[in-house]
């Protein structure tokens, strides 16, 4: 019979198992922290009806969907989770209940150019907080607590949450009157810290004709160095939609303790826009400390208007999304994943040395009824097969089950790691054996 | 602006927010039993090369798979979850441990017409067990006691696993002399129960030319109403595969106590044939005993080649698989949910009656430190409406925090359900709560 060659699409990421098990534990962890702050989980369909998908429009994207074509219908393949929340919300809206916090962790897909850590399949994990009619900005300042709690669950410890706020933005371009060029000079304020503030000022006042006192006004004002509730209040009373924006700063900054957040993990940074029509409040980056040029791993921010495209109803929200699968991709080429992470298949090896494999059923059900993900070695191999494959699999403990245990009424164990062996009763053994797996279990997959 | 209708696609389940916690839940307990039986989670690529997934042929599956092109691939997107599982093994065979023991619960994609409980888009939970040259057939004694435990663990009570063996039926075939007209008769077999015995006689004899003898032969071996191994011990030593397949069933079944399966729960059908070609030793069904006219709600068996379109190495297997969003939808529809399940996204809801929200938000930190799910009522509504909103997402405890309550240091929770208030100190409050909640997640969300 000829043989096809087993392959896998390029940019679709596909782990091995022990891989696969930091992963799943990081959208566990995520999916945790999320369910703290009251967003309930949504699995929304992996297709919609085109029209549905290129409702936004949107030029670069439009091109990278997925189509496809069943019958008379053209679908689409959801290339991020927003468009499908939107549908739901207005589908849904007689039946939802508003403020409305949801979050989806679901695969997304676009047809990137195949490319080193680029990915055609990926996850994205969003949440959504959906005002009916108005929203308070204090959602606004609850984002960043559940930013911080999401990646200390995962165990990241060296990261910082930036923001910004699009009304002090856009007030501030109508204090200098340069309104007409927001969006060009949007696209420039976050190379700052990248060709640096001489360089900015060029483009300000070469490529986009700002006046000198308008590009170092504005220079100044994104690179300043101290309290920026200084150089903000600089500005006071010049312009309503300023003024509003700084007020909804202080009052997010102002709560921040009180979530929980320390002052070590944020930061006001004015450089950030996020894009130029969508966001109209708060916006949210989040840096690695140790590795800014990954750039934001959490991004997003205040929208006015959620489901303009379906609906009349003003529904205006706040969110944010974190690339996963990008995010693991980096960790992992970091070094950064915890070794300590119990990424074996069971915690326990059973390794029958007795022809009558009674007893070593009785004893893995025992144990699993207890919690305890438990494999029994049924095939016939040699001993040392058989202690390699716990090894192989990281398996961190292992019973040898033979005549003298079976007559005796006691089992002995295995740690792998340190090589003792424990004798004792099987009720014994495994309620220890609960408390060492509940110790390892609580690892967190990242290490800095 | 011209708006468009917002629709989801017909055969993609989309469901409300109280449902998908029982969807989740449903999910995550199957995950939990297939984990304590040393199974690994994999996550493979929801679309693969076209080559791949056509590998297997099979006329009527290929015309339901949804195709699409990207640049010079022909993509599909997956069916199934075993033509990935094969595709896994061969890919990353020098990097995998035999016996290679995964689950998977993903979505598939089949392009059905469109009718009622029939999805397009629809969750597969698999575990299958993969041996390197040979597994041994312990492991078929196995899975009962997994299907068995990942179905308690959903609360189902009524059901039970069918188990038959195909080397019991294949030999029987040959005993008859009957092997060539195989194919016909299995398609016939799992009539017996429908229509009875008299047309299954009627049917071998008339369309299929069975002689009287061959037909009634096979009517009561198929419908013995005793003991199937007095059945089975009655032709032992006629045929060599007959009697491995009544051993192996012996075995199976003998193990059944020692993996904690009650005999309540486990029959041996010898009408079960599971499809022509594919398995070929133990194959399983699972019925829901109120509820046979739903068919088998979990089935697979032993097959002697996972991957022979790849690769001219034997890899051995035995599996199986739920259908998991038409179990759900089945579940829903015969009204078997339990009602008590915990389906509101939070567990507490924080209700300031004082402008500054301060205490509010540390008590919400406290309170989510200790892992409470905890939403705060941030926007300005009148009173009832920040009670409605608990109400209508049966969020079980509110907390109001006035004036008084922040002087005094203690604050009022409210239990929704019984209407009863408690006012003691953060700290004790959030105790008493965990308590509360953690007996309260513990429902399984099926009640029969």
């Amino acid at each position: 019979m000829k043989k096809i060659k087993p392959r896998t699409l390029s940019g679709f990421m596909e782990l091995s198992p022990s891989n696969q098990v930091y992963f799943d534990t990081m959208l566990n962890k995520l999916s945790e922290s999320f369910s703290l702050y009251g967003f309930t989980s949504l699995v929304t369909p992996m297709m919609e009806a085109a029209e549905i998908l290129l409702a936004k429009g949107g030029g670069e994207t439009e091109k990278q969907i997925y189509l496809l074509q069943k019958g008379d219908t053209e679908l689409a393949l959801r290339y991020e989770l927003t468009a499908s929340l939107a549908k739901y919300v207005a589908l849904y809206y007689n039946d939802l209940t508003f403020p409305f916090r949801r979050y989806e962790i679901g695969k997304v897909y676009r047809g990137e150019r195949a490319q080193r850590g680029r990915f055609r399949e990926f996850y994205q994990a969003d949440i959504d907080i959906i005002g009916d009619g108005s929203l308070s900005v204090l959602n606004e300042a609850e984002i960043p607590s559940v930013i911080y709690n999401a990646f200390t669950s995962l165990g990241l410890k060296r990261f910082a949450i930036h923001l910004n706020n699009r009304k002090v933005l856009n007030g501030f371009f109508e204090i200098l009157g340069v309104c007409e060029k927001a969006p060009l000079i949007m696209r420039t304020l976050d190379k700052l810290n990248r060709i640096g503030k001489e360089k900015v000022y060029d483009i300000l006042t070469g490529e986009f004709s700002l006046s000198e006192t308008q590009a170092s006004e504005l220079v100044d004002f994104i690179s300043y160095a101290g309290d920026p509730f200084d150089i903000l209040s600089k500005y006071k009373g010049k312009n309503a939609l300023f003024d509003e924006g700084a007020q909804e700063m202080k009052l997010v900054a102002g709560h921040l303790k009180e979530f929980g957040v320390p002052d070590s993990h944020f930061k006001i940074n004015l450089t950030i826009a996020r894009g130029l029509d969508y966001y109209t409040g708060t916006v949210y980056e989040t840096i690695m400390t140790d590795h800014p040029e990954v750039g934001s791993i959490c991004s997003g921010g205040r929208y006015d208007n959620l489901a303009g495209f379906y609906t009349d109803r003003k529904l205006p929200g706040v969110g944010i999304s974190i690339g996963l699968t990008r995010l693991y991709y980096i960790l992992n080429e970091q070094g950064l994943l915890s070794k300590d992470i119990l990424s074996s298949p069971s915690d326990v090896l059973i390794i029958p040395m007795t022809d009558d494999l009674s007893h070593a059923i009785s004893l893995a059900t025992l144990m699993r009824a207890a919690g305890l993900r438990v494999q029994i070695f049924f095939d016939d191999k040699k001993f040392k097969v058989k202690v390699a494959y716990a090894d192989k699999l990281n398996i961190p403990y292992v019973v040898f089950l033979g005549e003298d245990e079976i007559k005796k009424g006691s089992i002995t164990i295995k740690d792998m790691k340190t090589g003792e062996q424990t004798s004792a009763s099987p009720g014994l053994i495994t309620a220890g054996l609960c408390e060492k797996i509940k110790a390892l279990r609580d690892g967190a997959p990242i290490m800095q």
